[in-house]
């Protein structure tokens, strides 16, 4: 073997060299092809043994990568196994590729609301409705989901509005069919928002919290999904931009106080959120500040159930997401919700009326660019 | 120090030995309750140590202990802090004890039924109420938590029927309210049992699953709680016996086929079940058949997302409990549910079947009795 056949690279040029022609445009070709292959090789190196260490020892998910290299307005699923699929049954929405023309109903949709509770998500159609003076006095919304009972889904124009339930599980099995949804539906440029509510860590009753990163009950900025009985632990920042818009917003609006701060997603309610007024509780008041407090300087405003895997799924389905969530307590100064119905009523609607206006403000922006 | 005072035990009787008679009754006593004390201190060292080391290695709940002691026929809440409370508001029922006269709304209650969807619990209480002959022909059952949207709660005489949602953290939230109701209603010999729908594995679709342990995603009896950011691991046992009631309650219905097996519960229903159907799926078909063949070894019959939590709640409130779900699909054969509605609502009509014929024959036996 001569030493020009061990250094060609796998797509190295080739021709006849037993004529003097052939052989002088082997030698012009090597002489361009051989040093760009070198240097694209040892570009490529060090991306390789990136995506290695990723995979194998940070556990890291490889459609993060997928994502990266596509395209950001498109809605995407990382799935080979939908392609081989006839029909595609969105059981928790009662809705289906066969049964359901989802790009008809669904492809001009350019925002999703999400909440945990169905009366909210119902409550939020009709305010958005009349915000965007698209209200039709003869219609009452129907839910779209009326075949269920686990999710409520009712629209206007542009303005999807998705209930979620309570708990991480309950809210990742919605997200997984709505991210289906949209991409069945060919939907692109989506923006998703979750307005929820929350206890807060130091902050005035009412003050509205727009997540930066979701933390865990550690405080550490992560989401560790099971698959296969394995851990992968998936990434929890939101849009930055996106926040920093809702702010400005607010800022506006100049109805509430509005802060952009760390979020911290738990899986219980009670022991999880170091209450004391659970069915069980082993530990003291003192433990309980101790640990609210240990959550404050780790930059934790807020406290609620949803926030981690939300940001992890929407990141990587390359969706432009946000967490919207008022404070109704300073966890600091108690567990139980002593406010009166009217005051935690007017709490409520803060993330809504903050969220109808950018809403309202986006879409007139794009009326006057076209 | 003489070799007597030495080998004296921390409760040796005293008197004064100047005397003859008094030098003879403590030698008396001390060749009684020397070997006695030296017994005791033998049999105890295990017990401590296994507590000590419990306690401090596998950071299992003290509440346990507490729980054994005492007797089984009372609902337990393990909160010191609940007695300094002068009001409860069970949020997420819209209930509270200066609201509602929980022992006059409550008192009566035997059978606790639970399941995922309220509509199924609504369905739940109408059939019991046919049962028991208890129906009210004038009553619709109206929903007992009409004031929120977060559970659904009916009761016909002493079985309250209650939604729960999807998820862990949604039924722990309902578990925690659940147990404080019966606790401040002053409930006795309370009977709780889960009704829901599951994945089978390697069981013909429509097969009843009673719960013999409730097993996480690497197929461990264990459900991990994280209290003030520390993971606390509960025992995941079902009531051995109430199971075997129950099956022996299908033999005799002889209306469909019911096991008793592993349930594992996961937290999601997607890549947390294997699935291949949902918005993100890097495994393939074989990665799949692989692990649900590991989990068939390992005993598990079916999978759902509820019973881990529910198992350790039960046991650590001393609640009679069991988890009785039917099987929709083979998940070794699909992911999707493809059966037809009318074949979907018989096999989820089977647990409700069951759990009714098991109270009806209580009750009958009870009214024998008394």
């Amino acid at each position: 073997m001569s030493s020009a056949e061990e250094e060609k690279p796998f797509f190295f040029f080739s021709t006849d060299e037993t004529s003097a022609a052939g052989r002088k445009l082997n030698l012009a070709v090597r002489r361009i092809y051989l040093p760009i292959s070198v240097l694209l090789e040892s570009l490529c190196l060090p991306f390789v043994c990136w995506f290695f260490f990723c995979s194998v020892f940070m556990k890291m998910d490889p459609s993060d990568e997928q994502r990266s290299a596509s395209s950001s307005s498109h809605v995407f699923v990382h799935n080979p196994h939908l392609d081989t699929m006839k029909d595609d049954i969105l059981y928790h929405f009662s809705l289906g590729t066969k049964t359901h023309d989802l790009p008809a109903m669904f492809g001009d949709v350019k925002f999703v609301c999400v909440g945990g509770s169905p009366w909210r998500m119902k409550s939020f159609i009709e305010y958005i409705a009349a915000e965007l003076a698209m209200e039709d006095p003869k219609s009452d919304y129907p839910n779209i989901c009326a075949g269920t009972d686990r999710y409520a889904m009712y629209k206007v124009g542009p303005v999807l509005s998705v209930s979620h339930g309570m708990g991480i599980p309950s809210i990742a099995i919605m997200l997984h069919e709505l991210i289906k949804l949209l991409h069945h539906a060919r939907c692109t440029d989506v923006t998703i928002i979750r307005i929820g509510t929350s206890g807060g860590i130091g902050l005035e009753p009412g003050t509205v919290v727009v997540t930066k990163q979701s933390v865990d009950a550690t405080f550490l900025p992560k989401f560790e999904q099971v698959i296969l009985g394995k851990t992968v632990v998936r990434n929890t920042d939101l849009d930055r931009s996106l926040a920093e818009e809702l702010l400005q917003c607010s800022k506006e609006l100049n109805q509430f106080e509005t802060v952009i701060g760390n979020t911290m997603c738990t899986l219980d309610f009670y022991e999880g959120q170091a209450r004391l007024d659970g069915a069980f509780c082993a530990y003291t008041e003192k433990d309980k500040q101790d640990y609210l407090n240990r959550a404050r300087e780790a930059g934790v405003c807020n406290i609620e159930m949803e926030s981690s895997v939300f940001a992890a799924m929407c990141k990587l389905s390359g969706l432009r997401a946000a967490v919207v969530c008022v404070t109704l307590l300073d966890r600091l100064k108690g567990d139980q919700l002593s406010s009166s119905h009217d005051v935690l009523h007017n709490y409520q609607q803060r993330p809504q009326i903050l969220v109808g206006s950018y809403i309202k403000k986006q879409l007139k922006a794009k009326l006057q660019r076209s």
